[in-house]
Parts: structure tokens; C-alpha cells; sequence
């Protein structure tokens, strides 16, 4: 009887470790989401460095466009407030057609589309974000922007 | 005595369960390099059927460029016989600066360049690819390239 009570206890902490309940990645989601929320709403009162708060604040981020990687949170700040650096430049950000992949009960991936309403132009492209769950709650570390 | 086994059974089965060792993480790397080698080898004999056998064979798959997703292994094959349809426009394929993070035991996401070596030109770039374990073994779900 012993035996059978291991088999039978591992069995069930197995299950109840590895199950990622349909609600738990919900909850991850919302969370992403959330974060993502406060950075349209930073970006489009012209708080950058607010903005920024949804990425990890590491030298081990990346930021991904084009053929170029920036690595760390500083040159990743310091790129956008050199490509924005006016309230017309930054136009109001949208994202759109967001679809978040829970990974892992600390990773998450989404892929999404980013659009920039300005007076002259309307830029827009594609993401890829990776999220980590951080002792800050779920940040970006890997970003890649077209 | 048998509440104190059994939380030591429930602590060790934790331990187990969640800790990927180093040793998993190195072999879960070499698993990935490898289909990328499979990759650089079938496009540089100029076999794109065969370098199409490193993403999953999934309708879900996703090819992101710059504000474009294809969707679908199909049309992400297609894709790419439109776009190289000739030997010389497929030139040489190099990988290089390689980055892969594992993210949990089934997933894991690579970082790195490519270039491709042409009569004419040597177009390169940035990729973000999401790799998954399926039951083929380690495949890339996602590619963001640019």
C-alpha cells in the first residue's frame, strides 16, 4: 500500500505541476494584455520612459528591427527617444490583431501588428515579443519589430 | 512520519519536475542546431522542399515579414520558391550569431543572422524563430524575419 500511495501521490504532483489550466494561462494573458495597455496609453501621452516600463529593465533585453539588435534597456530607451523625439513624431500608437502563446507558466510569445497615426504618414508593421514572468511581473525581454 | 514523507515526496517530485538541468538545456540546444544545419545544408544544395522540413508542417505556422504574416506551412513553402526561384537567387545561406534561449522543455527561441551570398548581392538579416517540440521532434512554429 505504500507503494501504490507514492505512485499515486507523484502521479498527482505530476499532473498538478505540469497542467497548465486553461484558467491560469487566462490569467497570463490578461496580464500580458495589461501590460501592453499601459504602453499604448504611456506612448500616447508622450511618456516614453513610461512606455518603457513594459520591457525588462536588463542589458540582456533585445530590441530586433531591420538588421540591427539593440541590446539592454538604456540603448533600447535612448533608440526610441532618437526616433521620437517629438510629441508629432510619436502620433498615436495602436496595436491590433493580437494573438498571445503562453509558453510556459514564465514565457509567453506575441505576435501582433503596431500602427502610428501622425499628420503626414501612417508607418506601421508586425511584432514579436517575447515575455518572461520577472519578479516585476510579465515583462518583453526579446523584442522583434518590422 | 508519513506526512513527513510525503512531503518530501511532493518537495523531490517539484524538484524534478521543474528543474531543467543544465544537461537537458544543452541537449535541447544541440537539437535545434542541428535542424538549422539541415536547413543551411538542403537550401545551399538548393532544396527548399528539404529546408521546409525545419518548420512544423502546421496550417498555424506563421512567416512574419515585415508587415506581412503568412500562415500555413503551404503558403510559407510557396513563399519561398516564388521569391527563390532560381539557384542563383538562392545563393549561399550562412546562419551565424546564434542565440538560443530555452523557455521551457517544449519551447525555446533562437536569435540570429543570416546572410545570403549572391553573384550580385548579399542580402542579410535578423530572425526571431519560436522552436517547439512536436512529436517530429524540435521545429520552428514562428519566424519573424527581417
Amino acid at each position: 500500500m505504500k507503494i501504490v500511495a507514492l505512485v499515486v501521490t507523484v502521479l498527482v504532483c505530476t499532473i498538478a505541476i505540469s497542467a497548465q489550466s486553461a484558467s491560469q494561462q487566462s490569467q497570463i494573458k490578461s496580464e500580458i494584455l495589461k501590460v501592453m495597455n499601459a504602453q499604448t496609453d504611456a506612448w500616447n501621452r508622450g511618456d516614453v520612459d513610461a512606455f518603457m516600463k513594459g520591457y525588462w529593465n536588463s542589458e540582456n533585453l533585445r530590441f530586433v528591427s531591420g538588421d540591427t539588435v539593440t541590446r539592454g534597456w538604456q540603448p533600447t530607451l535612448d533608440r526610441y527617444k532618437l526616433r521620437y523625439d517629438s510629441r508629432e513624431k510619436m502620433g498615436t500608437l495602436t496595436f491590433s490583431d493580437l494573438t498571445v502563446e503562453v509558453l510556459s507558466k514564465d514565457a509567453a510569445m506575441v505576435l501582433g501588428s503596431w500602427s502610428l497615426a501622425r499628420a503626414n504618414d501612417n508607418p506601421k508593421g508586425k511584432f514579436t515579443l517575447i515575455f518572461r514572468k520577472t519578479r516585476d511581473g510579465w515583462l518583453i525581454v526579446h523584442d522583434h519589430t518590422s
